[in-house]
């Protein structure tokens, strides 16, 4: 993170002298944002950079206990350099949250510089091979230059100089997040790619008696933990993959000045980070107690990928922060459209009256689909909207009315992002169904994620009378048909997503099916199976029971 | 397990011999049953032991790569017996598992023994300090002795003999089950008492402008996070108290041959399990992820919390499979109530006709609360026996039409747990409740528990017209009150477990609250910290960087 910090907030100049250093890794750098008691509450951070104009340097400073640095990554140990977000303070006035390059390690001896206390943060789940640091200073001094001046300035005479639109860097955010989103719909394909193909090796129980044990996979119940979630990840991976073709697509606009789409794609991303993280993070671990007590073990691979995808969660903004700012700009959406105000493409349907009934049938259209999905957003952000005003009338400041209302805030973001995901599914669907095999199983996957949301969401749909009673007995029905009509391409579904063995490191996932030959070979190769009897045996266990024994003749 | 299972499967004289050698620590053993080709499903374990009247001996055999025994705890390095399910073969005829003491390492040397494969099967999502082994068997010969012969025997001349009723086995089963869902209670509420105190002391972002940060505490969207799961946690206890006093009060019933009450007890106990160790594992998650960016660090305590907990989703009975045990022991009681018998205890409710329209209103009366849930339940399990009628009407097979009804089986028994629970929860606050102010707050808990339940399952609830669309709102509006009433107790309600410090190992719940200056503190401990440079600097980076230079001057 410190050499993409660096470019988007330097100033022309000083990515000159910068970038070259990093080049000949002369510098190694972090990007330090985090401290102990702050994290996405970015103007909430108390390191202090306060310039001194008799010296023409800023005094970098870690004022109290909560202003510690925690969590950059390779700050602990490796790294010589940080972008160091602080309070800028010039002529005794604070300017906010500005970014410095400050060196904290020596580049000839690599200790630390006086005034700069550095190091690892302790064990973590999972990152453990992360060099995650802390770091503290006292007046440790940088030249004036060091201040990353794209957008702002501090002169040598020590006045504040505003400059460019940091509207720019919201740019960069949905860049990130939408990989975010494409990173989670991965770490949900592997897991799934272990699980069902693993379901497809194991067998157990009886389903018929003296007949052979079936696959694990032709059991309903595993199906209905499985196919879902695999639904999820391509849902989730096609909504990654539109929001980069939208950014890049508009790219060029914010470049020029013009941000009219940023607000929206911007809002969208934050909840879509969410949305996918959550469900990645549940799904991983359901696809993990899937595969029974082998799913425990690191042969499975499961718990690694646990851990690796978890943080995204947490980190570049945790997620039901994330969650109330696409409710934030979805109030401020619907407050214009309430003016009779054209809202701009993926929030356009709040515009629109829609059905009264939900429409779907027994085809289960995409077209009703997304029409139901559309009234169950519309409904519920228009119902937060009212609950936000009910508490202003009854006398509540506008920030405290917020977070009465934020519970509902949340879930009618989460039902705008699903409408989102759900409709830009229906819409890749057209664009990479070309052939009339895949366009009908990707139509059933897309279906799948659709009733699987409408049956965790039931009372949504329900409400008003909506959907009728029949109609959400039908969705039963439909799931059920769904799971079937999926199984024999489930196996051809993960194979699709074509992760190597290498990649996937699990003996229960491997492409050709050979899981419990490889298990045993994969156990004996643990370093505890190197002697027949552990070193533990002679040195604890054996003194001991020999002991024991004598004490009791 | 080894000496439970041992006494548990024994003969008086059997027990004579071995409890001794066991005490004096001249055998150690385990319990192995799970192998790696079976879990759950015990009948279809590979394990044979096979009755040679010849010697008198058992011989013992692995005669499949998938009936190697895997998993027991201390069985790779540490013990040097075991009681070994296995299927008995006598006289060509197979009778099925029972249990045998087999020895597997040398007592003087730890060697393993001629014809034993053993070793450590590598490491796992948690239980790193675990010795869990696998192990393989090629013609072990054992004494008929060696055979567990409380419900059956071998005779010398090889004939098999059915003695006692296994059932007794079943009671067995409760009681550990009701010790999991305890546990299962108890770790819930370890990491809620983490996640609530430090969000007591966690201050982030502002409510309204200019003031202090508030305590993450105050946010709804965290209440909401944590207090149901507050709720959980007191309702599982209660659960687990509850299903181990009604075993002890039947206790001598089922000695004394009385199985009456036992099916309902037994089919409650695995649904029980299921629930419970469903919602803490879950649970434990929101827990920490509701820790921010700090929830990752060992020093929060809760990775630790969720890796020890998670594996009871699997051992003594893999989730799903048990609540399908509870679904047919439903099944069957739904048939009785059709054909008017009069069902007992947890499933008398079946006999109502219950309330056509919910009675839920402003006051939350616990009652009506019950009702609700009852009529819930009562109709999930009635349709799953229409769809598995249905199903079989159709020409399916009962176990096909099972299959096909599994997902709906699931779902009622699910709503049967759900509605023990809540029940339960309600008597206990009679039984608990003396003091005014404690009823009033476990009231509070309760109601939470049972409002978030409709919300999350509002489809059951509306279908039919049972709730109206009005009711459902006001559940909204009720969980949020419920929230903001809960709020000043939270701690309080965490403080109740009286889990110490040394117990929760967390940084973040300290009892004190002092989670900053420890966190850095505990930091500070790390071993990397040992050194302000590190050894890899010098092995690695340094020579790494002076000849990256060189090679670019």
């Amino acid at each position: 993170m410190f050499i993409p910090m660096l470019m988007a907030q330097c100033s022309e100049k000083q990515g000159e002298k910068w970038l070259p250093l990093c080049e000949n890794l002369i510098v190694i750098g972090t990007y330090a944002q985090t401290e102990l008691g702050h994290g996405t509450f970015v103007r909430g951070l108390e390191t202090t950079a306060t310039y001194d104009p008799q010296t023409e340097q800023f005094i970098i400073n870690s004022p109290t206990l909560t202003s510690t640095k925690w969590w950059p990554g390779n700050l602990g140990k490796t790294t010589n350099h940080a972008v160091v977000l602080a309070q800028l303070y010039t002529g005794g006035k604070c300017h906010g949250i500005h970014a410095f390059i400050v060196q904290h390690r020596d580049m000839e001896t690599h200790q630390p510089l006086p005034g700069v206390e550095v190091g690892d943060i302790g064990p973590k789940f999972g990152y453990e091979a992360v060099d995650n640091g802390f770091l503290r200073y006292h007046n440790v001094r940088i030249p004036r230059d060091n201040m990353l001046m794209r957008y702002s300035e501090v002169t040598k005479d020590g006045r504040y100089i505003r400059k460019a639109n940091e509207k720019l860097t919201y740019g960069t955010m949905v860049f990130v997040r939408s990989a975010i989103v494409s990173t989670a719909a991965k770490n949900l394909g592997e897991a799934c790619t272990i699980a069902i193909r693993y379901s497809a090796v194991r067998r157990q129980s009886e389903m018929k008696p003296g007949e052979p044990e079936p696959q694990v996979l032709d059991y309903q119940t595993q199906q209905h933990k499985l196919f879902p979630l695999l639904a999820t990840s391509y849902a989730y991976w096609f909504a990654g993959r539109s929001m980069r073709e939208t950014y890049l697509d508009i790219q060029g606009q914010i470049m020029a000045g013009d941000f009219k789409r940023l607000p929206e794609l911007h809002a969208l991303s934050a909840g879509l980070k969410a949305m996918s993280t959550w469900a990645t993070n549940e799904g991983i671990e359901t696809c993990r107690l899937s595969c029974g007590g082998h799913g425990y073990s690191h042969a499975s691979g499961l718990p690694k990928i646990y851990v690796d995808a978890t943080p995204a969660c947490t980190y570049e903004g945790e997620n039901t922060v994330m969650m109330l700012q696409t409710a934030r700009y979805l109030m401020k959406a619907c407050g214009q459209a309430a003016q009779g105000n054209e809202l701009p493409g993926f929030v356009a349907y709040l515009n629109q009256k829609g059905v009264d009934r939900c429409m779907i049938g027994d085809d289960l259209s995409l077209v009703s689909l997304v029409s139901a999905y559309q009234h169950r957003a519309r409904r519920l952000i228009g119902k937060a909207a009212l609950q936000m005003k009910a508490h202003m009338e009854r006398g509540q400041p506008q920030e405290v009315a917020w977070n009465l209302a934020s519970v509902q805030l949340v879930h009618c973001a989460k039902a705008h992002v699903q409408c989102y995901v759900l409709k830009n599914f229906v819409d890749s669907i057209e664009q990479y169904g070309h052939h009339e095999d895949v366009a009908r199983v990707l139509t059933q996957l897309c279906q799948l994620f659709a009733v699987d949301g409408i049956l965790n969401n039931a009372g949504d749909f329900l409400q008003g009378g909506f959907m009728s009673y029949d109609q959400l007995d039908n969705m039963t029905a439909k799931l059920l048909d769904l799971l079937a009509a999926i199984r024999p391409n489930a196996v051809a579904l993960v194979d699709a997503f074509d992760f190597s063995d290498h990649l996937l490191q699990s003996v229960l996932g491997r492409y050709d099916g050979n899981v419990y030959e490889n298990m045993l070979e994969w156990a004996k190769s643990s370093p505890l199976n190197d002697t027949q009897v552990h070193d533990s045996y002679y040195q604890y266990m054996q003194p001991f029971l020999k002991e024991m024994h004598k004490s009791k003749l």
